[in-house]
């Protein structure tokens, strides 16, 4: 159950650099490639002649080759040509609107005419030179609310990530939630605390003392269908905190855009997003390897968790204080299935004749 | 379809000596882990707030942390606490009874109330000191049921066991099956044979000549619900067989909890404890090695067989004199699943207020 | 869907060399042995005794003896004999005719008492001396009916084979497709072009120049109910092309005996028989390593059109000219299963005494 009207993230351009990249999301299979001037282009992966993957061709032209006998489809889901055919009676694919924006390949699985791109979200992290960004690509088998609801919670850290960014104070420290329109944000801020060893070395990567009392803030943010940004970090303490002035503080956004594959899989697109020595490469590959290996430890549990959930559909989970994120969030997902679904009755009414 | 209300081998205490264990016994997902004082607890492995699996937690001062978001689960099944949470009208996770002796861990996966430590058997090799026992653990693909007539009928030595304890003297031997009680006994002696090289080492072993005549008996003794311990041993003939002085024998009793998963998989426990050189420890290793690899080879053949039986669900299969021993422990595993049945109608109907 | 009654590829010789082979073939459990004098058996792969699968036995004298208790099996599906046991009364096991012939065993799925080893197509390539044959077996995840496409229609040689058999030529000759009885004949010929590498190296190996122009044909005969043949080649130009003089030549007959075993997997045994240098046994290696990899390249693309298709039920896929291959085999296939339902009706009236 996830919104099909909605832009999510698809993939990165390197996927897409030497050939085409087959892949499933929100339940469609799609293929991906570089069409015309290099244009980005997504029609059904599945060829109108045989039912072969396109994915499984090449890029000749700025058009898609089927890998099997040749069919040429063109970026509008029509047949373009094929070797000794007339083409002109062939069915035609459907075709998803799709974006490159932001270091990211967007995709709407919906209804193509639907899609705005005025609706992608505007991530100044990603144009601004005083920002630098890495990240990463994990396939994980869970619902992708279950990514979501471990984002709008960050207790979990004090668990599952123990020895990098996890520490006792966030489990005390008191959590708010507020909705903001179709924003969710869960903030927590702990005053006068020793960072832990991944925020001592980002300290120390801005050149800061690590070993001196900091405040430390977690400001998560949902926006449908499942973007979670969340802007995390330290301050010396006693400087304003959040508001302390950029010589006092490391910090950066946890970028997650959690792209549904199956019902009970997804892909998950994580990254770190920094204002500080944004032209310093080696300490974006450092931060992301470290994000990763983080990261990395939420995927035995988040798809152990879905098999816990699937083996006893009878149980009701818990909705504590500090679910208010994912529960919020939640709601939100709900009203844009339910907005979703009255549509279609709506377009089925019409196509019945009934209004 | 296993007997729920009865004691089975669940773990060996090395498996829980660090960290919680997850293991599903009769298709209950259970958690265990050693609790205040080091006193074993199996409680659901479901957390109550998210449905994490508790399993992926530790334990702090004999409790149960869930390593998600640190909720503290009691060995009585309730939530213990919660960082920030009040956790008075959490819902309670099922306990399982659950008992430590003879150096195994044994599970009640049914009603607790009804677990008589009791009932687990006497094991008298277990806990005198003339007696050593080495063991391991297998996960087999089949019924456990199988596993049991694969075990009261050792004519399959002759032919899975070929190059170790067959020999064509078990499949011409007469075997005589008894029921006693609640225990099955199948028996099979055999005169003035060559010891096949298992049984020569073990005279070896015990500083016995291997190239003579010997006497060989094997006496297997089911006990519901899936125990199956088989006294095995050669004497230098003419001494008496069975019935030898020890000087003259070579004999243990091989160990086997059989213990179900799902419906078609197990937890085989498998071991050999024998009375001679009780303090070799050496020799206790050779023996288990050896076993080991030998009792390994049934493991294709039982998962093989059952996906047959499952393919071919309408094939009536044979119950031969050689199969009597299994036949006779199934009717008496039959008996304790009807009366488990009429116990649950029973109980169901004080709860419905019809008697 | 596939024919029962007709004869299939089963394995060949060496497969069965040393101990039973257990194969499934058109959904079939058999197992394939040699009995007496070493004629080849095929009875099913279940032991009536406990259904344990005879192919985990092995052969004493001729008969087939179960590897869990000794059970003899004979080649009329009769027991023979167990250890300590009557067996008159066993039930018995289905028995499938089943052939020698031309380096291949040939067995029949359906009725033993329908199958005519007169059916076994003759193969001249086989038995001549002048004629040497190579070949291997893959295991592919797909309906056997998508193999016979494929190989019905070698336009894809020019996409899947690029590299190798491939050339933009095939794509822009035009087809001819015709059916004879129940042959299905299509070819493509191709005049004064240069050869792609796999030719040029067989040309090498026939001692004629690979750098001058040729004529190239492919003729591909299907026979129910799914073995397909192709005639394939390349002659110097201008000396008749297909049928210039073997001096001019390097041709070959493509084998492909596509076997179900089951509804969306395959068994398909491809190799090359030619008629030049039969003696030099280095060639047929040289030849099948290199078939070996060109065949290789066909399996992800049938493998993963047959998920795309399994996924879209509701899509038609084109019959083009290029298909009529495939097509026409498809409705000589389909006229098979109709008498085959139709028979099977005829004998189940029968048996119910309406007529």
């Amino acid at each position: 159950m996830f919104p099909k009207n909605a832009w999510y993230v698809a993939c990165t351009p390197d996927e897409v650099a030497d050939k085409p990249l087959g892949r499933t999301i929100c339940n469609e299979a799609i293929v991906f490639y570089r069409g015309h001037e290099g244009k980005i282009a997504a029609v059904e992966d599945f060829c109108p002649h045989r039912g072969a993957p396109l994915s499984l061709g090449f890029v000749r032209d700025g058009e898609l080759v089927c890998g099997y006998h040749g069919l040429v489809m063109g970026c509008d889901g029509h047949t373009q040509s094929m070797p000794g055919q007339r083409v002109r009676g062939f069915p035609c694919n459907k075709v998803y609107a799709v974006e490159e924006r932001y270091g990211f390949i967007w995709v709407w699985p919906g209804e193509a005419a639907q899609a705005d791109p005025e609706l992608i979200p505007h991530l100044e992290w990603a144009v601004s030179p005083q920002w630098a960004y890495g990240g990463g690509l994990y396939h994980i088998n869970c619902d992708y609310r279950l990514m979501i609801d471990n984002l709008m919670d960050l207790t979990h850290e004090t668990y599952v990530h123990a020895s990098s960014i996890g520490q006792k104070e966030i489990d005390e420290a008191p959590v708010s939630t507020k909705v903001e329109g179709e924003m969710v944000v869960t903030s927590r801020y702990m005053e006068n605390i020793m960072a832990p060893p991944f925020w001592r070395a980002a300290l120390r990567g801005n050149g800061l003392a690590d070993d001196v009392p900091v405040d430390r803030w977690q400001i998560c943010r949902f926006t449908p269908p499942s973007h979670v940004l969340i802007e995390v970090g330290v301050a010396h303490a006693g400087n304003g905190g959040y508001e302390a002035d950029a010589r006092f503080k490391a910090s950066s956004i946890v970028v997650d855009f959690i792209t549904p594959e199956t019902d009970t899989s997804i892909w998950y697109f994580w990254g770190m997003a920094r204002n500080f020595k944004p032209g310093d490469q080696q300490l974006t590959d450092t931060i992301r390897e470290g994000q990763g290996k983080i990261f990395a430890e939420d995927l035995e549990m988040l798809e152990r968790q879905q098999q816990n959930l699937l083996r006893h559909p009878e149980r009701n989970l818990l909705k504590l204080n500090i679910d208010a994120g994912g529960v919020q969030s939640r709601k939100i997902i709900d009203r844009w299935l339910a907005a979703e679904q009255s549509a279609l009755i709506a377009t089925d009414k019409v196509a019945a004749g009934q209004v």
